[in-house]
């Protein structure tokens, strides 16, 4: 909050933040950020991709400006999002052409994606509470488990964060080694960090403006649950990633 | 062709050009305003959208720089587009982010759409010959039929045209008045200009800009025929064109 209170000045027009980070899984205070941004005459975007569906989030009472939904994130097709724009605020757009959906984003309309959102979002809204609060058990007892790694270490924050997501880093390995040794040896997905920069080989920029080194974020494991994890799977995904930490360090140069 | 010249200039960096227009029809001389495009210094892009499967298309032989294409008007699922790129042309993006698609175009991959029109336009490309030819047949009768109507007449090129449309317009009555009477009356959809146009009700600029006057644009009906369609119906097509102007024309004041 200090920090982004030294950012947010006169010379920016709307101040944008993660709901919840796709990497660390902390849930940012937003209700608290709005109030500083309001305060000094901005506006506020939030970006609820990787938390809507796990966490309530109320536009209203946060008096959120702006807020942007990703329907793949929420079971829903791939190919549609959603735009919350609060009454009165004006938007120009980047994509001109034909016009629709009133004039912001032109191009026909994927109205199967739209559809599909929809119904996903509406299921995700009237499960929320029961699976959020099951997927939370799992991942307690999944850090608990993998925590007993040597010089493994949670990321992010230790209470505010997404119900259905843990991520760890482990000291003198790569992260896309993990990715890779899960999948193959074991047939589990996990990932390294968000999808965009697990295109590249770069460290994230997640960890590091967290003010670790670099030599400390290469080893970033994050799991997501979903639907189809139970808690009796724990024990086999944790076996999985310590077998796969120990082999990589006796593999690893470092 | 003597207008484009006018037009392209030093003062521009990219000429655009539908390959063929989605409101009249008409084929554009790719080959000769690619040459002239070129000759100029200038870059030349091609929106292929409402031509690609139903004439062919060479880019190279073309010297096309840049051409887009839709899934959904290739019978493919809604929700992707390919742009094509000659080899060093050089773009900015107008969606950064997170830098999927090179960079041009951030977002997470529509994986299952970008799939399906893969498969939509090895189909469109087996079947065009024999499709196109067939079509042709079809819209040639229809053209043949329609303009037996009074003050009917055909738009865009006479011959230099899409093989599976026609477009007509007819005096003294709306656009908007024929596509309900030929849905509602006789479970035909037509169309009255484009997909982007028809959310408006202003005249099309398509046949604005052909020099035709504003009360002689109006009655726009543009007939797109598919895969479903065959010689059989022309009859009734036909018919219901009839029977929908003449009604219309009753009840207009005009």
């Amino acid at each position: 909050m200090e920090r982004l209170g030294d950012l947010v000045n006169k010379d920016i027009t709307v101040t944008s933040v993660m709901l919840a980070n796709n990497e660390i899984g902390t849930v940012e205070p937003i209700a608290q950020i709005s109030e500083m941004v309001h305060e000094k005459g901005l506006y506020l975007h939030v970006d609820a991709t990787a938390a809507a569906g796990r966490v309530p989030i109320d536009v209203q009472k946060d008096q959120i400006d702006l807020l942007t939904l990703s329907s793949n994130d929420l079971y829903g097709p791939q190919g549609a999002g959603a735009l919350y724009i609060k009454k009165g605020v004006k938007l120009q757009t980047v994509l001109p052409g034909g016009g629709q959906e009133r004039g912001l984003r032109s191009g026909t309309e994927n109205i199967f994606a739209i559809a599909g959102m929809g119904e996903a979002a509406r299921i995700a809204k009237d499960e929320m509470e029961q699976e959020s609060k099951r997927l939370k058990e799992i991942r307690d007892k999944l850090i608990e488990e993998i925590l007993k790694i040597d010089e493994a270490y949670l990321t992010g924050h230790p209470v505010k964060r997404l119900p259905h997501q843990a991520s760890f880093r482990f000291s003198g390995i790569e992260g896309e080694s993990i990715v890779l040794n899960m999948d193959m040896g074991y047939n589990i997905q996990v990932s390294t960090g968000s999808a965009c920069s697990s295109k590249t080989l770069e460290p994230s920029h997640v960890l590091l403006a967290l003010g670790l080194k670099h030599e400390e974020v290469h080893g970033l494991m994050v799991l997501t649950l979903g639907r189809s994890n139970t808690v009796d799977q724990v024990p086999a995904i944790a076996k999985a990633v310590q077998e796969t930490v120990e082999k990589l360090r006796r593999l690893s140069p470092l």
